[in-house]
């Protein structure tokens, strides 16, 4: 591999135990029966240990929004055609998308990324072009991407991380818009989590049934091709993957580094996770898990990731709309965390 | 009964099947795969049907907040003392409470009644007094309610939704504050889903098992007291329920039949949406769920209620904390519906 990509292996920050614990202790002083907001307490718990601090906050929530696209969507593993991956691009530039609409609503800073869609769009307001090429490989014939390709995925999200931090982002939430990709983000989960394509394989975009069966078969023929035991989860990551997943990888190695908690999407992104964490294995302190998707492949990545997602909203879609979704939900936690009263400040009697 | 009861029988209003419809039609002209918002697209459906519009909004919310004693919590089925009731509803008129919180970070007006704390507090700013008693009678020994409470109980409900029409609400929330309320909400729903007290009783604010069993013992007493099978809803609700449960269930009445969105809080709101749907079940069409509280019982409520609650956070709070929670995902969800590009204005291709 290329020597530039030693950065992966770093030591991620450690979690401030003590601001966690401090977070905990407040809590259970906060006028309500211990425990009783549940997950939002949980939530405000954790953002407190990763910025070490007795005020946590989502804010300012940076989106890094990856489009590319993926050479095995001409093996007819999606119900749209590769076209819409262009279409999109400018659609969530414009405003359009769903991920435009949560986006602005909850006051995000997006960065859209072309890393490699087939038809090169040329300048795009909005948009940032980090071409890697015009797609991936088609993994069912040939490794997605090459060396340099991989090395420099990972190094897009990795700079996207370091702009965002310095730019004072308290949250990062990657998120996707690819045709075809969920074949590689379930090839590579196959292959991570040694489990078959029939059970991981799901229909994405909405394949019926049959669709679902190939789309399987042309998975099972990518990990014949490419699953070896000798190969490690950065050499899947290349084979498997996709520049949109190498990318997410990248920034959330980055992420974990630089202590900048981390808001995990759907199903593509979550395969990012995945191989993130195997790369670091320190990365996963950093994540929280935004949604469980409608994807049935995904519940098997989040018992891999040792994940409890907080939402279950049947989402499907990606572009980060899971982790939009949340943001909201961790702000309120936050505040409730800061604002409530003790039972000492209020005067009320405890348990 | 009391004559001026009558009104709670008077049909609810009908549900724009068409305005939902239009919208069902909308969403599956978004940029985006068909369903693949699930739930949040769910979510503008339904209020679209609610509200007759193509532009759904939760906003303005209205939350009315019941504080109330309960005669049952001298039998000791609280961890906490009596008279944080009373401390609460200062903390919760100061700001210090959860819903405090919450109700201002989601710009919702609460309305906060004291419906008869055990102690008279006199005047408190934020505050309307509308007294039914030093709380209600012990429902392991007598009547929660005279006929005359009850439907002084009901009828503030009904005005204060009223009063919430006439302001422009567009989503109402019900909370409740009340040391013991956990067991009339449970008595209540054993008694109108014929489920015995060992099934439905939990730990409320965090009994332990001994406290539980005995929670249950008190709830049996209670029940062969008053669950007689000729007894409906209302004259149930009037024994086992409590000034709070009586409210909230008139609000819901009055709210349906006004054409106001019910968005349901947790566990002891759940008792008062059972019974208001009952009495009138035209109720349920305009009713959503918010979560699914940790309170064990409220799993068999929500069964009962056909219900499928968007949130599983582990919520057990009350004070319509669970309520607000669903709020940003509501706007989240109309304003995806009201802004998000179609097929035709974006230019993307359909699958």
């Amino acid at each position: 591999m290329n020597m530039t990509l030693d950065w992966i292996q770093h030591p991620c920050r450690s979690i401030d135990h003590q601001a966690a614990a401090a977070a905990q202790a407040r809590q259970d002083q906060l006028t309500k029966p211990r425990g009783s907001l549940g997950r939002l307490e949980e939530m405000a718990i954790r953002l407190a240990g990763m910025q070490g601090t007795d005020a946590p906050t989502p804010d300012p929530v940076r989106i890094l929004q990856f489009v590319s696209d993926h050479g095995v969507a001409t093996e007819g593993v999606s119900c749209f055609p590769r076209e819409v991956t262009l279409q999109m691009l400018h659609n969530i530039a414009r405003g359009g998308a769903a991920v435009s609409v949560m986006a602005e609503a909850i006051d995000a800073v997006m960065e859209i990324f072309d890393l490699g869609i087939a038809t090169d769009p040329g300048p795009v307001a909005g948009v940032r072009s980090e071409r890697l090429g015009a797609g991936t490989g088609n993994i069912a014939r040939e490794p997605a991407m090459t060396d340099d390709q991989l090395a420099r995925a990972l190094d897009i999200g990795r700079t996207a991380v370091e702009r965002a931090v310095d730019e004072g982002a308290r949250l990062l939430i990657c998120g996707e818009m690819g045709i075809g990709n969920t074949t590689p983000a379930t090839a590579l989960a196959c292959a991570l989590l040694d489990l078959e394509p029939s059970i991981l394989t799901g229909p994405g975009t909405g394949l019926d049934s049959q669709g679902v069966s190939r789309k399987a078969q042309v998975i099972a023929a990518a990990l014949e091709l490419h699953a070896r035991s000798e190969h490690g989860p950065l050499e899947l990551l290349r084979r498997l993957g996709g520049f949109d997943i190498a990318a997410s990888t990248g920034a959330f190695i980055r992420a974990a580094q630089l202590g900048l908690p981390i808001l995990v999407d759907g199903f593509i992104i979550s395969s990012a996770a995945l191989v993130a964490t195997r790369i670091n294995p320190g990365v996963r302190d950093w994540m929280l898990f935004s949604h469980g998707s409608a994807e049935p492949g995904h519940r098997h990545m989040m018992e891999a990731l040792d994940a409890d997602p907080y939402l279950h909203l049947r989402l499907r879609l990606g572009e980060a709309t899971g982790g939009a979704a949340l943001v909201p939900l961790l702000r309120m936690a936050c505040v409730v965390h800061r604002k409530m009263a003790t039972f000492d400040e209020a005067g009320v009697s405890e348990a």
